[in-house]
């Protein structure tokens, strides 16, 4: 009889550290998210609304990723939420293992809720999980309509859409039901979400969604 | 006496190509820009802009690079021009291989300008020369005036920035001395333009610059 040889599927360095990631926010009880988006397509606005909306009703802290700076964290600071920036030092994405050395430095027993910030990037992120729960995209109006067509991976890969920058509608050929079948070709269990962080409106809505993942 | 090692730097498999690139390039006299930008901040606009701008004077040729699909080269195949599209499969950047392809399937004696759009990307095409003369980075107003803190590897590797979406300067936040001056900081030589390629404002001063490297 000839040997059988058996090969398991091996779990990748980043997979590995993922899960782990996984298993310790489980324990505590954190709901995590990781966004991710283009560059300035509104994710630390977004962070911002969300605290804002949910402040009363949830403890809520952040991670920031950013190839340099810690302008984000700072920013999300002064909500008076814990943060810890992360620097890839030009790095495309984040990846498990920094998600691991931020959690060690939040003061985990106090969150509720993770916003996890992802570098600027319709690309590399959607490639490499971090231990999160949830994964958001959001895309902002004067993108385009047509970006579900060119980063098809993102898209198909994320558990929500956020339309972003609703506000800016009115100056800009954005076709809203056209990008919302878009998506749904791509990814037909996406949640979808219309916000305009800075008006405000439809937040509520989005914030209501994280909100029912908490309890 | 010790003996010396002399290590010699071994340009990597991309700069060589793109060094071969860039020979070819040179022979047949085309200039050649490699547009990087966000996802959505207008490089295909831009490239339509300058076909209108230019074609009576140049002979233009483009390269649309995207992670998928085919639609930017569809939409300057309009224009008339020859352009021959790249998809990544899922990759993030260009390299100097995919342009080498395209360049094999472009009529390269009947070109004065190609113009190569990258994958909409703030990070990795940074990294990755293709043998182009130029590098050109898309910034687009709605992304914010704090990009150049948190992707200084892009701002501060090109030879101009243009400021793109100016038309939407009366509906947003963004202080566009503030923005010049972070740039300065970071790369004193670029050039700065500031355009709409919604309404053509400011189209002739960029495109007077790329004619100029054409004569």
């Amino acid at each position: 009889m000839a040997e059988v040889k058996v090969v398991e599927k091996i779990m990748g360095a980043n997979e590995q550290i993922a899960a782990q990631n996984r298993r310790l926010l489980d324990e505590r009880g954190i709901v995590t998210v990781n966004l991710m988006a283009s560059p300035g397509a509104g994710k630390t606005s977004l962070i911002m609304r969300t605290i804002e909306a949910l402040r009363d009703r949830l403890r809520i802290g952040a991670i920031e990723g950013d190839t340099a700076s810690r302008v984000d964290a700072d920013r999300v600071a002064t909500a008076g939420v814990p943060v810890v920036q992360i620097n890839t030092g030009g790095g495309c994405h984040l990846d498990a293992p920094m998600v691991r050395y931020a959690l060690d430095r939040l003061p985990l027993d106090e969150i509720d809720l993770l916003l996890i910030e992802n570098v600027g990037n319709l690309v590399c992120p959607a490639g490499f999980a971090l231990g999160e729960h949830v994964r958001v995209l959001i895309a902002s109006v004067p993108e385009g309509d047509d970006k579900p067509y060119k980063y098809p991976g993102m898209f198909s890969s994320v558990d929500a859409v956020v339309i972003n920058k609703t506000d800016l509608l009115p100056y800009l050929e954005f076709d809203v039901p056209a990008f919302r079948q878009l998506i749904a070709g791509l990814n037909p269990e996406a949640r979808i979400f219309e916000v305009s962080c800075t008006t405000g409106e439809g937040v509520g809505v989005w914030a209501e969604w994280l909100a029912r993942m908490c309890s």
